[in-house]
């Protein structure tokens, strides 16, 4: 199992951090020792919506052979989903068996056109222009759709973190995680 | 007010993301157009838990102009609270009006000499190795002991992050920040 997290300039932190702590819990923690991920951007360096600086591991290159991806939202989404150099990288993830989004990463999940007859969600006050890229948009904090999975706002990556521990190895190590991050809650 | 998120190798992400996102939506919201941060450490990188790696504002400076030094926990924190010479450049923080922590930072904060007399909290595994730094440790999401302030484990840098929204601006905007953030929780 291979992911790449997405980022982008202008993403919200949260959103990536959110899943991303859960899921690379999945290797630090010793349950899949061969889950590895890459930090996927196309700058080499990313600076977030309140200016903070990461440095991603992998700068421009194709998606195709990864078996994931994770993309966040945040203000950059509004202005990606119309660069369509940056759309034409994110579609190098087609042949990828998981696309996934936080917030407002839908709208680029969907510009890239991966939600196309799909139900989705995404941050609610996106509800309105993620209409036009799905089948349906619905209010819940996770939507699995099969090979696309989308998240509602941002707080809700945490959530899909933990509910993509537990598609990936099952419930009782998802619960492990749950308690090392002291997450009093569920979706 | 002027807030230094501390960072360093081996931390958790999400303990510092967690609180950053709804402090700085303080700001980037346009609810305290005032309120300025820096990032906070000891070297040109950082890497947390899991390699993701960060780029600090401020490298090596002393603390004491802060009004606010928010610490996050990881494993990080095990070395260097036996580490001289980060151990005393946290101490340069002394004069700020308020000591952050989330996690495992307690013990950095404790090893600083900031928690004695004090009730604090911090991850649950790593209640034994509080006790020693200050008066009692309590099993309760945040504990506001004036000028210090704790979070227990990980996840409960959310639930910081937006009591300290509610502290410097009341409950109004600490609702309107919860809702962007999509956050259903309350600590």
């Amino acid at each position: 199992m291979k992911i790449a997290f997405i980022i982008y300039d202008e993403m919200t932190a949260l959103d990536f951090i959110g899943v991303f702590d859960p899921v690379t819990r999945l290797n630090t923690m010793g349950f899949l020792p061969d889950l590895q991920w890459e930090i996927c951007a196309q700058s080499k360096i990313v600076k977030d919506g309140a200016g903070l600086g990461f440095i991603p591991t992998k700068v421009g290159e194709a998606l195709h052979a990864y078996d994931m991806v994770i993309v966040p939202g945040g203000f950059g989404s509004r202005k990606l989903m119309n660069d369509a150099g940056f759309i034409a990288w994110l579609r190098t993830a087609a042949p990828c068996e998981f696309k996934v989004s936080v917030c407002t990463g839908a709208l680029l999940l969907g510009a890239a056109g991966f939600l196309k007859g799909k139900t989705a969600t995404t941050h609610r006050n996106a509800f309105g222009d993620l209409q036009r890229f799905c089948s349906s948009v619905v209010d819940q904090r996770i939507v699995d759709a099969g090979d696309v999975i989308t998240a509602r706002g941002v707080t809700s990556s945490i959530d899909l973190g933990l509910y993509l521990c537990e598609k990936l190895t099952g419930p009782e190590v998802k619960e492990r995680i749950r308690q090392q991050m002291d997450y009093e809650h569920t979706a």
